[in-house]
């Protein structure tokens, strides 16, 4: 982890900014231009919480302690590990373990978790980096009490599942639920540092492993064809082997980190270069349009949502001439493959997808829909401005179609998140 | 006002944002840089609420309406001349009248103003700014609801105190009080546009209005000497008349206006270019120090709290020959002349100012104390590293020893929290 920021009078390590400002005619007005700069790093690790593992002690020793926010489940499986690993490096660690299921994403649990970080708790120093392990709600809830506490503290990512491994764990994106509004609430703060170490995947239920391979499905079918192609050979191996960490051998273990390297790269590249969302043409977006709505109403787990919306987008863009139906079929195979599903009823409730589309364009700022989808084979894409109705009903109905040739006509297995079991 | 960002793709004009990625060695660790960007603007204007006054309708006439959170007091002083703006513009305006005291200052009142804001109230477009109309605890925390939804939405602010249209208003520094911590949850969230109309200031009670008029003399002592010099001409006519609203003549006007640009000017030209507080080299930060701690601990409004603070660390860098005793003493006499304190026996608990000396450097991040203090005279200023507990007590001494002269012993005109009436 390189420091971005050496100054004398420097807050952190780890942010920069400059800025001008300028007088407007008759001194009446002053516009200021103001830039803030960042790094972020990701890295593969293996056995993350080993002694012999130098990442987190490198982080921690300079800082005379760790503090850190675990995932109470987490904190079940892998606490004694974690706390055995700052033992051995003989840097005192202070934890708070926090219950994360999606109740818990609220302004309420920040609150909780700022209390043990501020000054009335750990006292941070406002460069001391936060340690977060857990999966997907931790990082976006205690991602946001960092963010808030002294206006940006920054945080290490410990992405314990594979979507907060892959996807939500080094993305920028912190929220929480507002009191109606899901997700509504949050702010640009990714960490300095994120660790993946897929042992950490070895503790994972299938049902768990599988929502997760679908941000990594989303990222081969848009950005990297080489991914999608190791997916189509690999994907099952992976999701069987809880990548490579349940069995299988050392090629299978090479193929882990070639799949979860190359998807963290296809993401970052996007998400990483656009971190402040100010543009949205985002191809990790796919997915992630018309499901922000049917994911709920359906009940549906969030990769299987998106899963859906990858399928039912891969035959709007047949119907466009963005994509052959090889190529359509392709993926609906691969989805087929890992267990997502590619179809739900929900998605014939137009008026629904309508709704979601008019909540989508307006979150996007309101100039178009950009619904991503891929273009000119799987591997790249293209964003959709809009989507007519009776392109959106004809998708839906050839899409239905389609799936019906599908005994269990499209479905996932353990799609529904009432059914899942999260260890 | 104009645009930052035009692209086809922009989520909004007023942020951009760009980044890069590169791999390391083996292809097991990415680094991400990335950058923000915003342009921030801030005029005077003269009758904000007259029709006749285009700045409101340029910006809120393209986005078809205006969603405005406006401070209860300031609804009922000036509620009627908003609505009547935006009629005769025939632009629908849909308010939130928010009680903004200390104690409002919290999660609660963000959620209440996002809920008002958001998916299930207005719908706001993520490029639709907001606007923001009241004193410096509505702009914190309104600031902050605008900064949490959607991730960032801009925002336009109206400044109805000194201290919003000087320093709090323009200011990035949006925040709540955590559970324990004052000001401890927070986003540097600008507006996109600052609007001030000293008309607004006719309203305000004298105890008010010098103690915002601390916030001036803070940057006249540190980084503009004309300033100051013109503080000791004419300020306590402009607090006489409330900066030539209640009273004075065209000269007195143009006197009012040319102060609140400096003032604006010097803020900007400092907490503008340095927007996400990622130095510490911070003029703005005089008096803001020590005062962290013994404000509360003493009751007094913040304006006196700053301003004991400026006279002890004057009478400090008199100490070590950064500035000399003439120079202190008419820092001093501007103060008194405004009726600000220059001294509280506070400050003779040297234990509580070593706490807060301790305090605040962990919010700077620990590198050092970072105390400002004029050097070379008022109008330029320099950072003291760290304050030696022995000099810190002779400063105390010295200061103590000077007040004494005073008959007051250089206490304020309404200096205590609990005293301010604020209408």
């Amino acid at each position: 982890m390189t420091a971005l920021h050496v100054d004398k009078y420097a807050t952190s390590p780890h942010y920069s900014g400059s800025g001008s400002i300028r007088c407007g005619s008759g001194r009446r007005s002053l516009t200021v231009d103001a830039t803030f700069d960042l790094r972020s790093e990701v890295r593969l690790v293996d056995g993350v919480f080993d002694p012999a593992t130098p990442d987190l002690a490198e982080v921690y020793r300079p800082a005379g302690r760790c503090v850190a926010i675990v995932d109470a489940t987490v904190d079940r499986l892998h606490g004694r590990a974690l706390r055995a690993y700052f033992a051995a490096h003989d840097i005192p660690l202070e934890t708070m373990v926090c219950r994360a299921l999606e109740e818990d994403k609220n302004l309420d649990a920040v609150c909780r978790m700022a209390g043990f970080l501020g000054s009335d708790g750990c006292d941070l120093a406002r460069d001391e980096p936060v340690l977060v392990v857990g999966g997907g709600v931790l990082t976006d809830t205690a991602g946001l009490a960092c963010a808030l506490l002294n206006r940006r503290t920054p945080y290490v990512m410990i992405g314990t599942s594979v979507v907060s491994a892959v996807d939500a764990g080094p993305s920028p994106r912190t929220c929480v639920n507002g009191t109606l509004m899901k997700n509504a609430l949050g702010a640009y703060h990714p960490p300095v540092l994120t660790l993946v170490d897929r042992a950490l995947f070895a503790t994972l239920a299938p049902e768990h492993l599988r929502h997760g391979m679908a941000e990594i499905v989303k990222m081969a079918a848009v950005d990297d064809e080489e991914l999608f192609g190791r997916l189509q050979r690999h994907g099952r191996a992976l999701l069987d082997t809880r990548f490579a960490t349940t069995g299988g051998g050392p090629e299978l273990a090479a193929v882990a980190d070639e799949v979860l390297f190359r998807s963290l790269y296809a993401y970052m590249r996007h998400e990483g270069t656009n971190m402040f969302e100010t543009r949205q043409d985002r191809p990790h977006a796919y997915g992630h349009t018309w499901s922000t709505k049917f994911e709920p109403v359906a009940g549906l787990l969030h990769g299987h949502a998106v899963a859906v919306e990858m399928a039912l987008t891969a035959t709007l863009a047949t119907l466009v001439g963005w994509l052959d139906t090889d190529g359509r079929d392709a993926l609906l195979a691969l989805c087929r493959d890992l267990g997502l599903a590619v179809h739900h009823p929900v998605i014939e409730d137009l008026e629904l997808m309508k709704v979601a589309q008019e909540t989508v364009r307006r979150k996007r700022g309101g100039s178009a829909l950009w619904a991503v989808a891929p273009r000119g084979g799987l591997g790249r894409c293209d964003y959709l401005a809009e989507v007519e109705d009776s392109l959106l009903a004809e998708a839906v109905d050839r899409h239905r179609a389609r799936c019906r040739e599908f005994p269990d006509g499209g479905g996932g297995l353990g799609m529904y998140l009432r059914d899942a079991r999260w260890t």
